[in-house]
């Protein structure tokens, strides 16, 4: 099954977690080993800015994704 | 209770502050860890590049948020 | 008064006035400490790169308030 | 005279220029202070990195006046 | 054959790969030197914070590839 | 001959070299002395950081010629 079958969602939040997922995914692309990536997650899970250029990215990707949802209005 | 029923907002600051949740939210689900986000906040609350870079990620958000509701003109 | 009646206004300098309040108003929200937050103030105002990031945020918003306004054509 | 009558320009390079001096005045209202600006210069001009946060606000301004002028197309 | 013949992609996943390439032929162009870039692999690969500026960068040009492709919808 | 006659290209490769031509400028216009920038180049084009940084000013201003030339579908 593909990673990213749509962008469509039923709902904004899940729209949300694909925005999450396509920001974890350009990491996984870039560092594909597992372990490495396992390793890094206390640098920036316990660093406020770190976390807020996380933040920013899935702002970026949720840009994308609620605009190909046209915002999920009817 | 979805934490983001939808996008559309009575007015610009009710939209403001949505574009706050989405930012927090997308911290929270890379750091669900209450304690520690809470450990943080002294970093990013008394760092101006800290704020200014959480500014950012609202003003991302807010673009989003705004496109969203036709940025309440009638 | 709400803070942000409203993202319309007459000049596109007007429009970046709001740009700036709403990229104020985030650190604010953030940071609610007055106190704390005209602390932090030479920090910014006498760093170029803290300065460059805050306009960053600007233009950011600003995006969101010239397309709001129609980029004040016509 | 306002600094800024309009967002529309004959050319895309007049509009680039309209980009810079966006980028700029957002520093000046957070930093009124032109000796304290000019200070600052050599740190932005003698560094790579900043010159190239520089270089990411002129772009993101020049994606809102580009848009104002539908992009300079007849 | 051109490295970028076409923004447009069958699929969502191809869109990401086609931001993932234009993300790094930017860098190439920049530093057009294969060993150059091969030794700084090390250094991005295995810090949080500068995966998470790629993936900043590969959102960036999603946005783009997305709105070309109309977001993959029919 | 101006530098910048136009955002319309033929291909998106030539696209995305007004994008890099466009980020450069920018750094040009804020740091004009030749000898300056060339003796910063080594400064970035060696640190992996610094390439992403260039990488996502090209990306803002390829979105921006992107979208002027719509893609550049038919």
């Amino acid at each position: 099954m593909p990673w990213l079958p749509s962008l469509i969602t039923e709902t904004p939040e899940d729209g949300f977690e694909v925005a999450i997922k396509l920001s974890r995914m350009a990491v996984k692309k870039t560092q594909p080993d597992d372990a490495a990536r396992t390793r890094m997650r206390p640098d920036y899970a316990n660093n406020a800015d770190s976390l807020t250029m996380v933040s920013h990215v899935v702002a970026a990707n949720f840009q994308t994704v609620a605009q190909a949802n046209n915002y999920w209005s009817e």
